[in-house]
């Protein structure tokens, strides 16, 4: 199933084309698809290059490990991500290695990585979701995170799969449309809640 | 100038020409181009679809809102952002408007949002350099920014220039190698530290 993005100005097609469905075909990844996915999360910018982003990674054929990392989702999540061929819990390091201190834009560098990994997945006619819904308190535990390090989100990577695979809730929004705020919402001049124009 | 990625696995072009350079041609940037840069921001995932992200801008021929915005950036990052073309400043709402709780997930969505802003850029053939280098303090009391909204980073999107524009330090900086970590430092199957084989 495609649900393009119903943009008002020309966009690049894979950012049309990207979107979050819950619905996946249960098939493995090529390892040389991963591999590619990984490099596009690794060339992503971040603040001092510090690239804070980790990876805890399961395919579903190692059916042990994609198991124990499925069940770090919030059971909403399991429900539909035990489809995904590849799942990934990101964490983030706090603090800068040059110096110790704290880097403000550790998660929000998540975000940048991810991005990319989400682009260069539907580039290559995959579907991807990313969720906030995780257990950090049990990925610390079970993968021994670090002090100084958090999770963050998980990201399902697999092939699309069909909607009436879902449960009825769950189907249903995945076939509601797809909205975004107009720019008078969000880009302002001047001062907070004046719009820029756009 | 150009500084591909030395990617070694096949990312996208645009994944592979995207870079952070400091040396802007001080032009204008075509309205049309920055209603496609928003557009591309707007489309990104978030979390509940919030769409956190509100962008204070400002282009370089609205000469004082340009100086202003400039000068909520650190003194450093002013030196060679104030030849960019297009400033924004990223805000991000701490809540989610459905349930007024905490979004886990607010500043990661800004990167999101910010990736592809920045790879659109690069298919345009742009220049953009995102900045963890801002002054909260003074967005907060010049914009007006309310109770809730955190100040994130700023990017500049412009014309690629010429690094020998550039102040020495700078300019070293600028043609330095770009590098990146290899998997086994961040690529984690089992347990923590244990490389998953990519």
């Amino acid at each position: 199933m495609e649900k393009p993005a119903a943009a008002e100005h020309p966009i690049h097609d894979m950012m049309v084309r990207r979107w979050s469905p819950r619905a996946f075909a249960p098939r493995p990844l090529p390892r040389d698809q991963i591999l590619t996915l990984l490099e596009a999360a690794r060339w992503a910018a971040s603040s001092f290059n510090q690239q804070p982003w980790h990876f805890l990674v399961a395919t579903r054929e190692d059916e042990e490990r994609f198991a124990a990392l499925l069940d770090c989702l919030v059971p909403g999540n399991q429900v539909w991500a035990r489809n995904a061929s590849l799942l990934i819990v990101t964490v983030t390091k706090r603090t800068f290695d040059h110096n110790d201190k704290p880097n403000s834009c550790c998660v929000h560098d998540i975000g940048l990585a991810a991005c990319q990994l989400v682009l260069q997945a539907t580039e290559m006619g995959l579907a991807t979701h990313q969720m906030a819904g995780i257990e950090p308190d049990r990925i610390r535990e079970r993968y021994g995170v670090p002090e100084g390090y958090d999770p963050v989100t998980a990201i399902a990577v697999g092939h699309a799969g069909d909607p009436d695979s879902l449960p009825d809730d769950l189907r249903e929004m995945e076939l509601e449309a797809r909205a975004r705020r107009p720019f008078a919402d969000w880009v302002f001049a001047d001062g907070w809640g004046n719009p820029a124009g756009y």
